[in-house]
């Protein structure tokens, strides 16, 4: 272990980050989240954002992890190709000083993608145990990921908009006044699951979220559920053929997978949820270990 | 005919509006388009925005079709149910005052769909024999509406959110900054086309177009025309069955009745493009010869 006293860990997005001071056991020992995503920090500020964080979580060496480390972040770190394990990320690693170093993310050329973040979450599950080494993992977000992982390494993925595709419409289109609702497991959830599985037309099954409330048809506070349930339906026909494993790991925020768990029920799978946050400081810790 | 000497007809949508002043015979003689659609008109300032149309026109009897008979428009104007032709739709009309008509929307219940606006437009056209009085019309827009008629009647119809999405997209989502370019017919625009009529991933495949671009595999100035077409082939393979007739009728803005064409050609189709605003004089003529 290069940093014995432990070492702060971060996983900066697009809209948040949050942050983790690890002692040398790997326990987390202080953490705190906020809103200053890459998107929030004015470019040449980044400097001053990161000794932010060691402001409040004390002056120790730091890895971080996410989009800080694409073309909108502080440094852009190259993708590293899969397969990519653990082993491969500490070896993409881009050192912003000799105590400061920016994770890589994963690309898959084949499949025409790329992931920032989820690969640590993924790849620290499967390294902790927690998540069989040869399998497909849900990882829902903004972008959800269907990750394929074998011996233990990330050998292909593919992304989903399902999350942004929500929020365009819950906050910009015509439904919008249709979506301010909580959205909740249920049946009109499980309703829109069932279409999303079923059917390839959602551009057009959208509009009549609208047209069913307007001829009466459907509840007004029904709408928000139906349209999650529809679009992660949608999402698991995409990214996981029924002929799968029924067992499905599920991994990130927990008001995420409880969604999708919800829908891998409609559609016959047997979800497991895992934390996000305790799967990326598995893996942070672990990659942590091979940079000593 | 009520008004020998004529009327003034509005096509009243979301964002923008269009005025045409009629003569007896029926030809145009004076016209304008603003951007006052019923959204930037706030609650109780339809009057003066009417008063506005006929200070610019001339002091004579309106008929107003599209969103302004919608909930957010001036008086909610009850749908007509399909089959719907120009006798229900004269039958179907309010009066604002005694020489201001709003023309009804159609619903389809079966469908769970409604449009307002369109009906003029193909009704118009059926009538005046430019398209069939049997067949599926594509009338491309904010909002796409695939139309059957029969017996010059609309029997029935469905909606496709294909312009919507796409601005959402270019406008607030993680590929904004991919899809300023022009979107016009071309290898970008074609290769799209054939992807949305052969797969049903529409979600995952909005993300490949900004990892393609990232990964060296495509063209950031061909995003655009690619994402376009993505988005109406999908809604060409929801609305289209290829087992339907070859020739295929689409009308509208001829910007989009471009886009369309160009797709229906892909697709193996033999468009014919109509100006949808000659279609809409004609349609709104013969209402108002129905009100008499």
């Amino acid at each position: 272990m290069r940093w014995p006293e432990g070492f702060i860990a971060v996983d900066w997005g697009t809209t948040n980050r949050r942050a983790y001071r690890l002692d040398g056991q790997g326990r987390c020992v202080d953490e705190f989240e906020d809103a200053r995503g890459v998107l929030s920090v004015p470019a040449g500020a980044f400097p001053a954002a990161v000794a932010e964080i060691r402001a409040r979580l004390g002056d120790g060496p730091m890895l971080l992890a996410g989009m800080i480390g694409s073309n909108r972040g502080w440094i852009e770190v190259p993708y590293v190709a899969c397969p990519a394990g653990l082993d491969e990320l500490a070896q993409g690693l881009a050192w912003a000083d000799d105590r400061t170093g920016i994770i890589p993310g994963v690309r898959d050329d084949q499949r025409a993608d790329v992931m920032r973040g989820e690969e640590v979450q993924v790849l620290g599950a499967a390294s902790a145990g927690t998540i069989p080494a040869d399998g497909r993992v849900c990882h829902p977000g903004t972008h959800n990921k269907w990750v394929d992982i074998a011996g233990g390494r990330i050998v292909s993925f593919r992304t989903v908009m399902t999350g942004e595709l929500f929020s365009l419409l819950k906050d910009h289109s015509i439904l919008s006044d249709l979506l301010g609702s909580p959205v909740a497991p249920g049946d009109a959830f499980d309703a829109g699951v069932r279409h999303g599985l079923a059917c390839d037309d959602l551009q057009a099954n959208l509009f009549s979220v609208r047209a069913r409330v307007l001829l009466g048809q459907a509840r007004r506070e029904d709408a928000a559920s139906y349209t999650s349930g529809l679009l992660i339906g949608g999402d698991v026909r995409i990214g996981l053929p029924s002929t799968l494993a029924a067992r499905v790991f599920v991994l990130g925020r927990p008001e995420l997978t409880r969604l999708y768990a919800a829908a891998l029920t409609v559609a016959g799978h047997d979800p497991v949820e895992l934390d996000g946050e305790q799967c990326f400081l598995a893996g942070i810790q672990h990659i942590a270990e091979r940079i000593a």
